[in-house]
C-alpha cells in the first residue's frame, strides 16, 4: 500500500490566488491495474493556465478543477510499478496527468511517455523539453512563421515559452526584442537568450511603451508572441508593420481579474494593417511532438538553448510556486522538485 | 476643352460627415496624353472606407484625401478619347480613381478596365462584380475558409459586400445568418439573399444579442465576417466556436469615433477558443480578380445573386449618399448615377 500525499484547492480563488485555498492531504493508493503504473513524483510543473482551471463557471478549453482532489498537471515521476508494456521499475517518464501536484499517483498508460535522460536533466522535460518548449516552438514557426530579418516581440520573455521563444527568434536569424518584468531578468535576457533588446513594462504605459518600442524595433514589429495582454497588446498594435502576425498564447495580466478588462483601444489597426492573429493551446499541436524534439532537443543538448529553471523544494511549496507564477518570482520554467 | 464638375472636400469632418463640409467645383481638364484617356462617369461609388481618407493624422493603407482637390473613388465610365492602345471611344471601363467624383476625368491606363456589359449592369462592376465583390469573396473563401455544414455570421450583412458574403456562403453550404438595421433588410436578407436568419443590432446589447445569436446558431459560430465592430464582435466571441475564424474587413461603427473605442471585453476568448481572426483590404487580392469573376459572374448573369443598389441620382447628391452609408440609407450597393 502506498500513501500518497496530494495537493487539494478547497475553494476557488477570487482575483490572485492566496496560499489558503490549497491544503495536503493524505490518501492510500489502490495498486495499479492493467494498463497503469505506480509512479512517484520528482518534479512537478506549475504553469499560468491552471488558472484558468480554477473557475468553476467558465467554459474553457478543459474542465475546472473539482474542489477537495488532487490538482493536477504534468510531473517527471519514476516508475514504481507496472502493469503497461514497455514501462519497467525504474523508468524515467513524464505524465501528462495523474501525477501533478501530489508525491505519488496511479497514471494510465495514455498519460505517459518514457524520457531520455541523456538528453538534458529530467525537469527540463517539464520545460523547455516539455509542454512549454512545444507552446514556444509551435507558436513561432506554425503561427508567426518568421523570415530571416523580420523583428519580433515577445511579452514575458523571460519565462519558460517566453525565453524559448526568444532563443528559437535568434536561431532563425530574427531581431527579437524581449520584455520582463525585473532588470534581471532583462539581463539575463540579452546576456544569455542573445535578445537584441529587453524592455520593462511596471514603468511604462501603453504610449511610454510605444514611443520605447518604437525606439527598438526601427522598422517595425512582424512578429508577436503574446503571453502577458494589457497594454503591451496596445502597444504593439501601433508598431506593428502590415501584414504582422500575432500569437495569442498567454494573457497572464489578466487571469487574475474579477471583470473581463477591455480589449486594446487601437483594436482597428488589426484591420487597417492587415494583421493576423490566432489564438492556440498547445494540445492543438501534440502531434508535432517528435518534429519539436527534432529541433529543439539538439540545441539543447549542445548547450545552444539556455533554460532557466526556478525550483520550489518540496511538495508543501507548490502553492507558493503557482503564486509566485503571478508575482514573477521566476526565471524560466518554474517546477516543484518532489524527491530525487 | 471638357469641363467637369468636380466634388471637393472643404475640411476634415469631426465625427460624423455632414453635408457643408463639400462643395461641386467646375475645372477645365487638359487634354489626354499618352497612355490615358478621356472619360465620362456615368456611375460612381461611395463606400464607408472613404471615411478613413478623411483622416489627416492616420496613417492608414492609403493616403488621406487632400482639401480643395477632387474626392476619389471607384467609377464606371464612357470612353470619349483615348491615347491608350485597346481603349477606344464608347467603351466601357471601371476606373479605380481618376474618375470618382466627378463627371469626367482624365485616367491614366493602369487604372482602367474594360467591362462586358453583357454580363450585368454597367453599376454593377462598382458592386457585386467589382471592389465590393472581390472584398466578398476574398474574406470568405481565402480567410474564413468555411466547410459545407458550419454556420457563418455576417455583420452588415445587407450592405454591398455583406449581401455577397451571404449569398457565397449560401452556395457554400453553410447556415448563414446576416445582421442589419431595419426589418425591411431583414426581410430581404431572408427572402432574397436566402439568409437562414436575419437579425437586428439597434435592439440589442452585447448580451442580449449573445442571447439571440445561441438560439439562432444553436451549433455555434464557425466563421465571422466583420463589418461593423463594436458589440456585435462581442457578442460573437461569447458564441464562436473553437478554432473560428473572423474575418476584419469593416469596422464601420467606429469611423465616426472621435475617441478611440475600447476592444471587446471577451478579447481573451481569441486565445481559449484558438480563434483566427485577420484584418484585409481588399487590394491585396487584387491579382485574383479573374478567379473571383469566374466564380462569381456566372452567378449573377443567372440570377443566383442578389445585388441590390442604391441609386442617388446625379453628382451633387455623391455627399449625401456617402452620409447616408453611415445612417444605413443603402440595401446593397451605395452607387451615384451621373449621366445615362
Amino acid at each position: 500500500m502506498t500513501t500518497a500525499r496530494e495537493i487539494h484547492l478547497t475553494r476557488y480563488p477570487e482575483g490572485k490566488p492566496t496560499l489558503d485555498i490549497f491544503e495536503t492531504v493524505e490518501r492510500d493508493l489502490p495498486a495499479p491495474k492493467e494498463g497503469e503504473v505506480l509512479a512517484e513524483t520528482l518534479y512537478l510543473s506549475v504553469d499560468p493556465y491552471m488558472r484558468g482551471r480554477m473557475r468553476p463557471d467558465v467554459k474553457s478549453y478543459i474542465p475546472p478543477f473539482a474542489l477537495d482532489e488532487p490538482l493536477d498537471g504534468g510531473a517527471v515521476g519514476r516508475v514504481l510499478e507496472s502493469k503497461v508494456d514497455g514501462f519497467a521499475p525504474g523508468d524515467l517518464v513524464v505524465a501528462q496527468g495523474g501525477l501533478g501536484w501530489r508525491s505519488h499517483g496511479v497514471v494510465p498508460a495514455g498519460a505517459l511517455r518514457k524520457i531520455d535522460p541523456s538528453l538534458a536533466p529530467p525537469s527540463a522535460f517539464l520545460g523547455v523539453l516539455g509542454m512549454p518548449g512545444l507552446t514556444a516552438w509551435a507558436g513561432l514557426t506554425q503561427l508567426i512563421r518568421p523570415k530571416a530579418g523580420e523583428t519580433l516581440y515577445v511579452s514575458g520573455a523571460a519565462g519558460a515559452v517566453g525565453s524559448l521563444v526568444c532563443q528559437l527568434g535568434k536561431q532563425k536569424g530574427l531581431r527579437v526584442i524581449g520584455s520582463a518584468g525585473t532588470k534581471e531578468k532583462r539581463d539575463w535576457l540579452v546576456r544569455e537568450a542573445r535578445c537584441d533588446a529587453a524592455v520593462g513594462y511596471k514603468e511604462h504605459d501603453a504610449a511610454s511603451l510605444t514611443t520605447a518600442l518604437r525606439d527598438l524595433a526601427p522598422k517595425g514589429i512582424d512578429g508577436y508572441f503574446e503571453n502577458v495582454g494589457g497594454m503591451q497588446l496596445e502597444a504593439v498594435l501601433n508598431c506593428i508593420n502590415d501584414r504582422g502576425r500575432i500569437a495569442l498564447c498567454g494573457l497572464i495580466s489578466q487571469y487574475n481579474a474579477t471583470e473581463a478588462p477591455a480589449g486594446p483601444s487601437n483594436f482597428a489597426n488589426l484591420l487597417t494593417r492587415q494583421v493576423l492573429m490566432e489564438g492556440f493551446i498547445v494540445t492543438r499541436f501534440m502531434d508535432r511532438t517528435e518534429e519539436f524534439l527534432s529541433e529543439v532537443a539538439p540545441l539543447v543538448a549542445a548547450g545552444r538553448v539556455k533554460h532557466e529553471e526556478t525550483v520550489y523544494e518540496g511538495l508543501d511549496r507548490a502553492p507558493a510556486a503557482f503564486v509566485g507564477l503571478f508575482e514573477g518570482t521566476n526565471t524560466g520554467k518554474m517546477v516543484v522538485k518532489v524527491a530525487e
